[in-house]
């Protein structure tokens, strides 16, 4: 290993998948027909109404910098976002654009985690988090959570973990990798608990929107005394845009905004001019079309990995992951690498998201066409030898 | 001051020239003329076949996610460019696409730099970089150089400040402020110094190409042992695209891949297939004639300055920045505030820069039409009282 090295770097991990990804590139240009149910992103390209307006910005010649929290117009948009779709109001000063939810969670925790602070997570949960924590040589606090909590925290949970030390608790809603929600009740009495003991609450929204049954809610409702960190990158389908956004409670306004602009000095300019038209009737017909396609996907893939054995004790409710646990098939790692090799169907093993028990689960994601997702059933069903 | 708040934040600041770009809006608002010597990009937009080539890639759909690193064909063309440009050979699998320059730095200093460890700058330089050994936990050692060294460091201030804490070094060549350079052999002693103490040099070229007098060079050249930042801002004028790379020693291309995984998913689409563009020979010719017209703002500017009384000991020799004293001319900081006021002409106070005399200068940039800054100097002239 080279010197020197900082110790951080072995606390954090490589995303496993990507072995998987490569791999299954090697297969598809030998000609296998691979089926990838590991991807993170929807398999939709970004809605045609913000690439355009992408192409009329750079004929605009939109390629400066920008001030670091955004232009004003978009924050602005964004405002106005929470105030039609959800009857929140938000001052347009506490909303920093950022690149990516990426960007957003990096400023959170910059703003509340010193070190040896204490942050609470889920386990399992978005790996990048901890790694956060890691580069700020804070303290992840990884809680297993399991589906009696619909792997979420609540309060039980974080006064048995919660220590002088803690600062902050960050939740995702609904929830990577397990599609699960934590509703706004659930998020006020959690809020609560948190400002009693001097911390604050970070709530990552990033699939907002992406909700099949319960209704699609944003804890800015519960409290201004919150974090909310969102991005354009999946409901809005602009992975590759590197857009994102946090809303802070006033006071941090000022902290954030020096972190912008020393980390990143502005959002990607392109990005911002073309996520004007992320809001507009036009898209969001769109984009409201491509949930119902993912909720019918949703509830095939559930179905039929039930049917195989897989253990998924509660039914995901947003984003486009099921964590399914797959203790009476095998290790999660290895039937991973098995389904690769021999049903050519690519899924991420538990490890990526979790500690605790990474064995037992894997993770699918339905980001491809039914007719696909059916495909790979009867492939998996074939490759453990079960009935589709 | 609302709590938890992460003690890193008090040792972050803002940047102080956001006052002056606030006002100098104000200003223009009120109808008034200003002048912007003060900003730290290319006034020029990005050249046609790189702004084109971005068109394209939102035509073709390119909106998803790209490997952290970066698109192959992008490291393969960075790649020939150092090796048309300047005949170093460079694996491209040591090159990382990122998010700018800033995120280069920001990988770089993550790998070597572990809680309480060291890293030496200069003083007056970028003041981002000791904003992000604040995030690291680590400490900056902010060395004052002068125009005895050219404002670099040398082996002499290395030896002076190296302690068993210290993991590494950064410069800048040319720099920002001053805009001098580091010559290859100047580098050569001071990586031979540095990984004497076991230590590692980061080289920042992100002004690589923008030079006037001397030759173009890279630190490459010298070494396969330091780290390279570089980003398409400013010598391809591409500042709102938020695209730069790092060059690693073979060694730390896991330690850096996995980071940026972590950190920022992938850097922006759009903005890596535009890029395939910069190393064309169209854009070669169009920036190319931007860099004889910067030379001659440059030769314009700094000798109105001297006339005026400034005091630039060295001709800077690449970026687009002039480093001036100002101590016989008053406080840096009360002079750029009088110089907006009064003259409508915004410039950069010391300040932004450095910790060591800030008050004895300011920064002028040559970032807009030398009829502008022959206008500049006519004000100033008047301001000061002195014959222009
Ligand atoms: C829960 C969660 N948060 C944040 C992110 C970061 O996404 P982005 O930076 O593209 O907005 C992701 C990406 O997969 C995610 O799943
Ligand atoms: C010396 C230096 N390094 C790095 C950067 C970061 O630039 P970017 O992130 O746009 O590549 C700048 C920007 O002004 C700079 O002056």
């Amino acid at each position: 290993m080279p010197h020197p090295l900082a110790a951080r770097i072995d606390a954090i991990e490589p995303f496993h998948v990507m072995r998987i990804l490569e791999r299954a590139h090697q297969l598809s240009a030998a000609g296998h027909d691979v089926i990838h149910l590991e991807v993170g992103e929807p398999d939709f390209a970004t809605p045609q109404p913000i690439v355009d307006a992408g192409i009329r910005a750079l004929q605009d010649g939109r390629t400066y910098y920008t001030p670091a929290a955004g232009i004003p117009a978009l924050r602005e948009a964004i405002a106005g976002h929470y105030w039609q779709r959800f009857g929140v109001k938000v001052d347009p000063a506490r909303i920093i654009v950022t690149p990516g939810a990426s960007g957003a969670l990096l400023l959170a925790l910059a703003a509340l985690i010193g070190r040896d602070d204490e942050v609470l997570l889920t386990d399992p949960g978005y790996p990048c988090n901890r790694h956060f924590v890691a580069l700020l040589e804070g303290r992840a606090v990884n809680i297993p959570v399991g589906p009696q909590t619909a792997y979420q925290l609540d309060e039980t949970l974080l006064t048995r973990h919660w220590t002088p030390r803690s600062q902050a608790a960050l939740v995702a809603s609904p929830s990577n990798p397990t599609g699960t929600l934590l509703p706004n009740p659930a998020i006020a009495r959690l809020n609560t608990a948190i400002r009693l003991r001097g911390g604050r609450l970070i709530v990552d929204e990033i699939y907002q929107g992406l909700v099949y049954d319960a209704p699609n809610e944003t804890a800015l409702a519960v409290s201004d005394e919150l974090f909310v960190v969102n991005s354009f990158s999946k409901y809005f389908q602009m992975t590759g845009w590197r857009l994102g956004w946090l809303v802070v409670p006033t006071d941090y306004i000022p902290a954030i905004e020096k972190l912008a602009q020393n980390l990143f000095l502005s959002p990607p300019t392109v990005a911002q001019y073309a996520a004007l038209a992320a809001f507009s009737a036009d898209t969001h017909a769109i984009i409201e079309a491509r949930r119902q396609i993912l909720a019918s996907r949703r509830d095939l893939l559930v179905a039929g990995l039930r049917r195989l054995g897989f253990s998924i004790p509660l039914m995901p409710e947003g984003a486009f992951y099921v964590w399914a646990n797959c203790a009476a098939l095998g290790d999660g790692e290895a039937l991973a690498e098995r389904l690769l090799e021999h049903a050519h169907v690519a899924i991420t093993p538990g490890l990526d998201f979790c500690l605790h028990q990474p064995g037992d689960y894997v993770r699918f994601a339905y980001t491809t066409d039914a007719d696909r997702i059916e495909e790979a059933l009867l492939r998996v069903a074939k490759l453990i030898d079960a009935r589709p």
